[in-house]
């Protein structure tokens, strides 16, 4: 999407060890045009496929998904939470997602009566990178027993490998800028 | 706002410890098509007030900010970030709020970069209870010289009187739904 890889390329932020920065626009600071923009594209990209639900993972997916939604017929965006702990009394799916950033595990949780067999998931994260994030919201679908219709990211790393994993196993990945390369020394950025 | 009363009413749960559940649709599945209702409504309560910037706090603030700011001519969306730690490298504004559900402190920030002097800004927020998440924000807005233009809240617990401690400070509130009174034996809810 030419607009999202002009605006990384204007306000991004390349820094050492594979971080981009782009909290003026996606994940600090929200340019709701933007994610209109972005919405329409993943319906544009996903047209044809059946989904009746969006869900993401606080908080940075959160914006974008819900203005995504109004592209996708105003369904419901459930939002995973990420918890101190993780409850056992049997109301929520839970499991474990490993942040590389923090270098920890931490619990995310999605409430049992928000997702349910035959859900047809669409979802939607700012960043791919190694794919650990979306690993914990497919296995959560996979225990509520719905099915991950597709996966719209806004930003994914290529070079970090996480969506070439998840295509090879069958998952529609449409992410709408695609990095190759970048460089924290020139700041340049090389997308797909 | 009826329609967000009605659905309090038909969808909210009334837990002990004056604990309202709206997690059917406000902060952990989100009814997209009634978050722009509300947008629409702020925009109405707000006509003719000057505001150049929406700000909210993580994570349950941002979807309901987001599709709001559509009504507030596009503008951005910031959302203050729960930290870990203060980190004072002099790029932050930073502030505790007091979390009387989980009875701790919580470090919040907002870049500098996104909060400047002669910003107008309206803070958005899911709750209104005793006000210590919204007396945080106001500090940050302080902080960077930022006008507090207006508050807009979905649920106002009007009996834990935060919001009018805040209206006789001068800010301009205005809550969606305010609740009077609300029992968690027989689940009746009272608006004000």
């Amino acid at each position: 999407m030419q607009e999202l890889e002009d605006r990384i390329r204007h306000d991004g932020i390349v820094k050492a060890g594979n971080v981009l920065k782009v909290d003026a626009f996606l994940n600090h600071q929200c340019d709701v045009e933007l994610f209109d923009h972005m919405g329409a594209e993943w319906a544009r990209l996903f047209e044809g496929v059946e989904i009746n639900k969006i869900l993401t993972i606080e908080a940075s997916g959160i914006g974008m998904a819900c203005i995504a939604a109004q592209h996708f017929g105003g369904v419901p965006v459930v939002f995973a939470k990420k918890a101190q702990s993780i409850n056992l009394d049997g109301e929520q799916y839970a499991t474990t997602i490993y942040s590389f950033t923090k270098q920890k595990e931490y619990p995310v949780i999605v409430g049992k009566r928000f997702l349910s067999e035959g859900d047809k998931v669409l979802i939607i994260d700012d960043f791919l990178a190694n794919g650990c994030a979306l690993e914990g919201l497919i296995k959560i679908c996979e225990a509520a027993g719905a099915e991950v219709a597709g996966i719209g990211i806004a930003v994914e790393k290529g070079f970090q490998g996480g969506g070439d994993k998840l295509r090879e196993r069958g998952f529609r990945v449409e992410s709408l800028a695609r990095i190759a390369d970048m460089d924290c020394e020139t700041g340049e950025i090389t997308f797909a």
